[in-house]
């Protein structure tokens, strides 16, 4: 399902006001890396706001954290959660590194200088290979030609130089009214592997020019990351670098929202629909996905068992791989339902299963009810499969999405560093 | 690494003295099975004691559970932990079917009719598809058959009666002393997919001659359960239909093991190498798998720590890819010991891979050390890895058992039902 209500909008993270980016290659990926798309090519960049930002984040709760995140941290805590600009570098997550902090803090360190601004307003985000020392070198000589490059349009230079396996770029923007003045918020988004986020997913960016407060922005970043990132799985993996940004900077002079009233939902209902489509672009290019798998838990007795059980069915390795043979095997939902660490009545269960080519009923009172294979086959043709779990126990739902589990993904993944 | 301190004997769960199994094909596998060996095509088995046993049991912690699981707990409930015999079958989990129960009563009750002995001191099990319902006329048929085959050396017949996608047959058998008397216990094991077991794995049967209290029996099974099967891991599938049995006739003629000291230890100590062997085969037989992973983990502040990061490390997706294509790709080991819900120091962490290949440390104090890509990749061509994890941090071990993941396993269970 597409999430829209608001009216979306061009420009990923340079739709809102003020915000400018730009994207390179330097060297970190292999010159010879055969993408057809030129753009792909990229492997750091650059993006800024004209005026100081309020910033959120959220960040892996993998105790191994890539350097970038301890540097980011630690900005953003000097900083009051005020921050300019962002560098962010693909094919190496500058992650169990000796020199990792060090090389992190001198990238912040470089874009200050070269946009002459305090150092701990600079962000650094990196994505790609575990372990590998990352060169300094090419970022040295990036880092003015990125400062230089960086326009109001250049957000597709930005989203395409964070992707790593990711077979498209990810960004959704949208436009909303706050006391009747037009705001924009959009978002860009890396991920195909390694994916399983526990509090954000690797490189999330999100700008938007409405004024709002630094807690507030906060307070929404972290709601909605539990019901759009936080339910994605890609691999079970939740990786090392896993973050989220968002940055506000009130460019579209609308009163700042500083109470919990309607405008605040409005701004909440925004961001969830960035997040959501972003979220639902991640779990389509799974790396090899061929699927996207989408399990709506409802009936649930509150948010959190809703949200565990539509995770423990897109998760479970078993039931995506018989989505990828186009195999209704019912009975693998079940299962990963019934392992799911949550309280429910098994014998009130219902599934069904369903896209654009039909629906069918396979389980009701947590027994299995006969059903067409035939038709069966047919709904399962589709590359978008929804699971409709319910619990019969409440009124609470949840969304989770993931993808198949295809050949391509151990393909990938068999031979991913070289 | 093999488990033998104990001289290991012929015989799987007929090793020990008393103890009669059969084995026949009634027809719930397809008859086109087309499985290159004659004894595969076996559907179902019986195993029965010349004497009362003992028995002892952990079951899945799967809120779904096949409905044989349900029916076994409440006939040792019943008979208070005594057992003369067991029923099984593959190809059906007899598991969300709305007659489950009653339709694994009347095994039981067929089995117990046609022996003459109390219903309740029948085991059943069941293993396959979940959510098909299980036809009870081929089974009426085989109980006779079954009944009139027992003998004392038809272990294979049963043990290739539970095999569903596994390609070889697991048991394993030990001798050794309890109090100058010969004892012995043996084992069989199903198990290739939906593996991941919490409390125990698909189809486990140990029998024993050993005189042991049922009190005893059953805390030495918990105990040892904890450190072999759940420490397994094929595809992060809990299974509705996990179950571990272990039955003791006495017929050895030892003085009954009813106190916790040195014999104790013994009988303890034999059970986990059967369990330990037995559970280092189904790692090898998982699903797909061209290579055994088996991780310890080392230098822990406590058991629990020490078995949850093995455990993270051979659930990895993407470790177990990287291993699948012999890419030493470490970070994937540093990023699943991160995300393990346990509390130590990364920073002191160090990881070796190693085979009867040769060795190679690649991570010392949480960074990445240089090592020869060359001799990595030698290393890994081996079908068996081990990777030690040192924690630095205590003097706790333990060890999980996992495989790769391979074209292989998509394959089979993208389309497993048909």
């Amino acid at each position: 399902m597409n999430y829209q209500s608001f009216k979306s909008v061009e420009g990923g993270i340079c739709a809102a006001s003020g915000f400018k980016a730009s994207g390179t290659y330097c060297g970190i990926k292999p010159p010879a890396d055969p993408s057809p798309d030129i753009k792909h090519k990229n492997d750091i960049c650059l993006f800024a706001s004209d005026v100081e930002c309020n910033a959120a984040a959220v960040y892996t709760q993998n105790k191994v954290k890539g350097a970038p995140i301890i540097v980011t941290k630690a900005n953003l805590e000097k900083s009051g959660n005020k921050a300019l600009a962002v560098i962010a570098n693909s094919k190496n997550a500058n992650t169990c590194n000796a020199d990792g902090v060090e090389k992190a803090q001198a990238m912040c360190s470089l874009v200050a200088k070269e946009m002459n601004i305090p150092e701990e307003k600079v962000i650094v985000a990196s994505t790609g290979v575990i372990g590998q020392v990352l060169p300094l070198e090419p970022i040295e000589k990036a880092v003015p030609v990125l400062v230089k490059g960086l326009c109001y349009n250049k957000h597709l230079e930005a989203a395409t130089a964070i992707m790593t396996t990711d077979t498209v770029k990810k960004e959704y923007a949208v436009e909303f009214k706050i006391g009747g003045v037009t705001c924009k918020l959009g978002g860009m988004a890396k991920g195909s592997g390694m994916i399983h986020p526990n509090m954000a997913t690797t490189l999330n960016f999100i700008t938007t020019d409405c004024a709002i407060s630094a807690g507030l922005l906060q307070k929404a970043l972290s709601e909605i990351v539990k019901v759009t990132y936080n339910c994605l799985s890609i691999d079970g993996d939740t990786s090392t670098n896993d973050m989220v940004l968002l940055m506000a900077n009130g460019l579209a002079l609308n009163g700042e929202i500083d109470t919990e009233g309607e405008e605040y939902e409005i701004f909440k209902k925004a961001l969830f629909e960035v997040t959501a489509n972003l979220t639902r672009m991640l779990a389509k290019d799974g790396e090899g996905a061929t699927k996207l798998l989408e399990c709506v838990c409802d009936g649930a007795k509150d948010k959190d068992t809703a949200i565990t059980i539509a995770k423990s069915v897109v998760c479970s390795t078993l039931f995506k791989a018989a989505m990828f043979g186009e195999d209704a095997n019912w009975g693998r939902v079940l299962c990963a339902i019934g392992y799911a660490d949550a309280d429910f009545d098994i014998n009130k269960v219902g599934v069904k299963l369903k896209s654009e080519l039909g629906e069918i009923t396979v389980c009701r009172n947590g027994s299995g009810v006969e059903f067409s294979e035939e038709k069966a086959a047919e709904v399962l043709k589709s590359d978008e499969i929804y699971i409709f779990v319910n619990l019969n126990d409440g009124s609470e739902s949840a969304t989770a999405w993931g993808c198949d589990l295809t050949y391509d993904y151990v393909k990938i993944n068999g031979d991913y560093r070289t």
